[in-house]
């Protein structure tokens, strides 16, 4: 009998993690709102809204575990489906990462650097905050937002004026829970480290790599063989996975400033940045996730060769110019275009060390449209 | 729009298909007789069987383009499909390959040294072919059959009485079109060339790789990079295709006998001894196919790693010992065992040449159950 796996989400992440599980012989279905999403042509879609607990729990009683590619289901619809199903990574990683002020704090506790932050909820908590990082500021929502989306840069006093302005007229709720005042970091890159952890407690780590943002979103990114800061954020991540007893794979996202890490945010799930571990690793960071859940031993997490990934934004290249291109894979989600969406990836492999030269020239065959 | 794919045959290689298809948005269905077949997960089965043509007419109507994963389809039936979604390979390739005699003879025609064969349709033939190619002879029905079926050895006098015998009771007809009777051959081993050719003629060439059977059984293949008669089987594999016009994957078998070549048998379609390109070569064997047949650019096809691959028969391993086992991958198509079915295979991958002594501790972990 094939165990059958529930993944919360039925987008791209669940697409490619249904395809790693299929020769592990593991039967996946997916959830989502829309019952064409672009996992459903391997692990068919249950439709449901993620605030309708009902649906999720009928969901759930139709799996053996669950697992979700999507972060921003509310808490305590999961805790209750977790009564019937075991849903992985577990709840306290996945509650640490939908709060950001927890999870900043959670990563000082374990003694992960970030930059400054202070708690955000009235006028007087900015004022602090000012007084304490100064300006510029980024101030974002504790949960919820992501690509740049729910967050603002104040870097004077009048841009500090109309965001309180904003938030009076808003009474200081909106919808939201609170905010999250952080330091501005001139960084010299970004970079993320995947890590994966089984229910024994064994662990793994990929290569760091680096990642290119544009307008808040991820442009591309390069696997890093061999980075001096690989060391570190091993440390950090299996920090974070003991302290959590975490199960799956965990993305922990840094800035590099002054050639040391400084903590971002982490995503208890497979990543975007992760998805060269299909080409360029000897076990995917899905198959990895896959087995982590599953309580099988982990796959080998080195890499085969030097790669790049390159996100497709809002727009599909004409397939026969990627495909003429020599060893970049294709990865087309069959979603329908639209500004600022993720549609497709290609990943360009290479025994040699991938030069900016040949960056520049890769990325003229992406598709940018925000 | 995505292009749609009918694949003939619902078992493991159209299910490697699908799973090569889905990254290049391509949507694959199948073909087959059992509504259950291992495809379905990823290519939804069409339930039909293989000489319905109203069905399958039907099934070609709601596709762009066919290929087959299996080779025993009538050709007048696939002749009418044709004519509404043009089928590759071509006919021309697959009326070849589902006759023996006719394979052989197009062998000698394009100068591919063959072993010694006389056509058999009665007991002058075989006493003809007695005098002309000697004892121990092979003889096969020169259509259908696989995995070692439909074949006689006759090794002696005795043998050749009581095959005739059986042939007289059943009037030198059975449900066969015919033998061929073939000279024995004392090979020192099988290798397969795996070659692919696109509808604009541009070829492509895998590693060499050896095959070992065991009871007429592919047990497992090892590649072989850098075999000194990579460069004999390219050329051989590049003729038929040239001569056939032919479009997709083309496998060759062939024997190796005083250091040299001698052709066994080709297929028109991807081929179990070419599993190993999933993780070891830059481009599968699966993703070429589909590249050549839509008309693509084809994929590098070099090696990556070495590899081997081994195939489970008639039952399943413990996962766990497979994943446990480093750099293994496992391949389950969740079919039910019985004995003698292929049901799953795995792919040992290393940067270093494998030894004979890591090949049988490889192989400790097979199920070989016929």
């Amino acid at each position: 009998m094939s165990t059958k796996l529930g993944i919360i989400g039925g987008g791209q992440l669940a697409r490619m993690l249904g395809m790693a599980a299929l020769p592990l012989g593991i039967d996946c279905q997916s959830y989502d709102p829309d019952s064409k999403a672009c996992a459903g042509k391997i692990a068919p879609i249950f439709q449901g809204s993620f605030d309708d607990s009902d649906a999720l729990q009928e969901f759930a009683a139709q799996v053996d575990l669950l697992t979700y590619e999507f972060e921003n289901v509310h808490l305590q619809t999961l805790a209750a489906l977790d009564k019937s199903s075991p849903i992985y990574p577990q709840l306290a990683s996945l509650e640490i990462s939908q709060h950001r002020l927890r999870e900043k704090k959670l990563f000082n506790h374990l003694e992960i650097r970030t930059n400054a932050f202070e708690s955000v909820k009235n006028t007087t908590d900015l004022a602090l905050a000012i007084s304490n990082i100064n300006l510029p500021l980024v101030i974002k929502s504790v949960s919820g937002g992501y690509d740049g989306k729910h967050q603002w840069v104040l870097k004077t006093q009048h841009d500090v004026d109309a965001w309180i302005l904003h938030r009076q007229q808003e009474n200081w709720r909106g919808q939201n829970p609170g905010w999250i005042a952080e330091g501005w970091i001139n960084f010299q890159r970004e970079v993320s480290m995947i890590g994966v952890r089984n229910v024994r407690g064994e662990m793994k780590f990929y290569d760091l790599c680096e990642n290119v943002h544009r307008q808040g979103i991820l442009s591309h990114t390069i696997n890093k063989i061999n980075d001096p800061l690989q060391a570190d954020a091993e440390h950090y991540v299996a920090k974070l996975m003991q302290h959590l007893q975490h199960v799956g794979i965990l993305t922990v996202e840094f800035f590099v400033c002054d050639g040391r890490l400084i903590a971002n945010e982490m995503a208890p799930r497979v990543h975007n940045t992760g998805h060269w571990t299909i080409e360029a690793a000897h076990t995917s960071q899905f198959e990895n996730h896959l087995r982590a859940i599953m309580n099988f031993p982990l796959g080998e997490t080195a890499s085969t060769t030097q790669s790049v990934i390159i996100n497709c934004i809002g727009g599909h290249p004409d397939i026969k110019n990627i495909l003429n291109y020599p060893n970049l894979h294709w990865h087309d989600y069959t979603k329908p275009a639209r500004p600022g969406r993720k549609v497709a990836h290609m990943t360009y492999c290479d025994k040699n060390e991938i030069s900016e030269v040949k960056i520049r020239e890769l990325l003229k065959l992406q598709i940018f449209n925000v």
